[in-house]
C-alpha cells in the first residue's frame, strides 16, 4: 500500500540564505503587525521613492526602506516566485526564520545607496551608526512577500517584556484606555522622562503612557537591555500612579535614522493602537554629528497626535 | 565596505518535502492552537502509546496519533536537529508551509501499523476509508517539533468561517458566554441536529452553541463545504433565537477514527474554551462497518462535560 505521494524525496532542497541582524528585526515587525500593511521587503524602487518621497510605488506613506540586503552577488541567480529560507543571524545555529517569496532581485548602484543614505540618515558618511549599518547589509536587494516563523530571540530573552501590536491593542483595552501616549525608549527613564510623561498625560488628559522599549540591536555605549528593563519597572513602581503605565517592547533593531526613524516610531505605535507619540529632542539620534560631538541644537520635545 | 556576513550564499540550501493532506492538517491545527500543548510530530513510541493506552511518553492525554508519514525510505537520511521545510500538497505550487526541526526518523513496522489502526480505528481492513488514509501516508515517521507559516487555504476558502482556538475564545468571551456547548459537523444539520443543540443548551443552561464545522478533506458522498456552510447559516438565521450560536469552522482532514476522533474533538473544543461537547450516535463514523452497510447499533447523542 505504499503509493507514492508524487514530489517527495529528500534530493530536493530550497535555497537558505543567512539574512542580517536588520533584515531579521524587520521580519519579526512584519510578522508582530507593527508593519501593517507591508507584507514583505521592498523593492529597489520602493526604496528609492520612499527615501526621497517617504511613499511607496503604491503611494502608501512609509518613512524608511525596509529591505532584507546582501553582500552575495548569487542572490541574483534567485528566479521570480522562488521561496528562499531566511535563517536567523541571532540564534545560534541560524533556524530558519521566515519563508520568502522572492520577487525580484536588484543591484543597488552607488548613486541609489548615496540617494537611500542621505535622505534617510542626513549624511552618507560612514563613521555614522546607521549609515555604516546600512551599507554593510550589501547592495543586492532581495524583494518579495515574507512569511514569519517566529520572533526570534525576543520572546525567549524578553518574555515580560516583548509583545506583538495585536497584544499591545489588547492591553490597551484591558486597560479600559483610549487616549494613549505613547514612549520611545532604548534607555533608562531619567527623571525628566518621567516628568515628559507625566506632562503628556496631564495636558493630553490621556487615560495612560505605554512605555515601549527597543529590545533590538542597540549601538556600543547603550545601557544592556535587562538592565533598562529593571530600572523602568522600578521608576513606574514608586513613581507612577496605579493604571497609567504600561512597560512593554517591540523586536527591532535601532536604525540610528532620526526624524525618519521618529516617523517610522509613530506609524508602528499606531498600528499597536496608541493615538499620541512622545518624540524626544534628540529622537534616534536626529543630533548626530560625524565631524563634532554630539550635541543637542534644541532642547525640545513634543508630543505629536497619531491621526 | 562589502563584508562577508559568513554563511551566505544561494549553493546552501535546505531539504524540503512535500507532506500528506493529513500532516498539512495536523500543521494548521497545531498552529491554530488546537492541538495545545503539543507541538510538533509525534514520534513511533509516541504514536504507538497514544494508540494503545491515550498517552503520550510524557503521560499527556491524547487520542489519536498526531504523526507526517511518509512513503519515502530516504526520509531515513535526515539528521537529528536538522530543519526541512515542509511543502503544502493541497495548494498549487505546494509552498512552505512549516518547518520541521526533525528529531528522529523510525520505520513502522506491520505490527507498528496493526497497533495503530486497530486501536485508532477498530480494524485494520484497508476498506474502513481512515485506515485507508492512514496506510496511503506510508510508513516512515518523521517526529520534531514544528513552526507554522500559515493556515494552508482554510483563511482564503473559508474566510467567514474558519477561526483559530484563540479566536474562537475571544468570541465567546465577546458574546459574554462562560458555558458553551460544542457542536461538531461535517455535513448541513437537518431538523433533529437543530433540536438537540436546543436541548443542550436548556438542559445545561448554557449560553450558547458553537457550531464548529470541519473545514478539511470529507469523504466521497460528503456535502461540499460552501453548501453545507449555507445552509447552516440559514438554519441559525431563521430557527436560532439571537446570540445563542456562533458559526465557526477548523482546518482538519475527517479521521473516521470514531470514538477517538470523538475525544480530540473534545480536547480541541475545550483549547477552543466551549464547556461541553456533543457526541453523536455515530460521531466520526464511530459505527462503520466494513462487511454491510453502515448502520446505527444504537440511536443515542451524549453531551460531555470537558472538565
Amino acid at each position: 500500500y505504499e503509493l507514492s505521494l508524487g514530489l517527495v524525496g529528500s534530493e530536493m532542497c530550497i535555497r537558505d540564505r543567512e539574512i542580517s541582524s536588520a533584515a531579521a528585526a524587520n521580519a519579526v515587525m512584519l510578522a508582530a503587525g507593527y508593519f501593517n500593511p507591508l507584507t514583505g521587503y521592498m523593492n529597489k524602487d520602493d526604496a528609492l521613492r520612499v527615501s526621497r518621497e517617504m511613499l511607496t510605488m503604491d503611494n502608501l506613506f512609509w518613512p524608511v526602506p525596509i529591505v532584507n540586503l546582501t553582500t552575495d552577488a548569487n542572490a541574483l541567480d534567485y528566479t521570480h516566485g522562488e521561496e528562499i529560507a531566511l535563517k536567523d543571524p541571532n540564534i545560534e545555529g541560524n533556524p530558519v526564520i521566515a519563508i520568502q517569496r522572492v520577487d525580484n532581485v536588484e543591484k543597488l548602484s552607488d548613486e541609489d545607496i548615496n540617494i537611500i543614505v542621505t535622505n534617510v540618515f542626513g549624511t552618507n558618511d560612514d563613521n555614522h551608526p546607521g549609515v555604516k549599518t546600512f551599507k554593510e547589509q550589501g547592495r543586492y536587494i532581495i524583494s518579495g512577500s515574507i512569511e514569519v516563523l517566529n520572533y526570534s530571540y525576543f520572546p525567549s530573552d524578553f518574555p515580560d517584556t516583548f509583545a506583538t501590536a495585536p497584544q499591545i491593542r489588547e492591553m490597551l483595552t484591558k486597560a479600559g484606555w483610549s487616549k494613549t501616549v505613547a514612549f520611545q525608549t532604548r534607555n533608562p527613564m531619567h527623571r525628566a522622562h518621567e516628568e515628559l510623561c507625566k506632562m503628556a498625560l496631564d495636558r493630553l488628559e490621556a487615560d495612560g503612557v505605554l512605555i515601549h522599549m527597543t529590545l533590538g540591536k542597540l549601538k556600543e555605549g547603550d545601557i544592556p537591555g535587562d538592565v533598562r528593563d529593571s530600572a523602568i519597572r522600578k521608576m513606574v513602581e514608586i513613581y507612577f500612579p496605579e493604571n497609567t503605565a504600561i512597560i512593554s517592547g517591540f523586536g527591532f533593531d535601532m536604525m540610528y535614522a532620526g526624524p525618519r526613524e521618529a516617523l517610522l516610531h509613530a506609524v508602528f505605535r499606531q498600528n499597536a493602537g496608541c493615538t499620541h507619540l512622545i518624540v524626544g529632542r534628540d529622537h534616534a539620534l536626529s543630533l548626530i554629528h560625524i565631524s563634532e560631538p554630539t550635541r543637542p541644537r534644541l532642547i525640545s520635545y513634543a508630543v505629536f497626535c497619531l491621526k
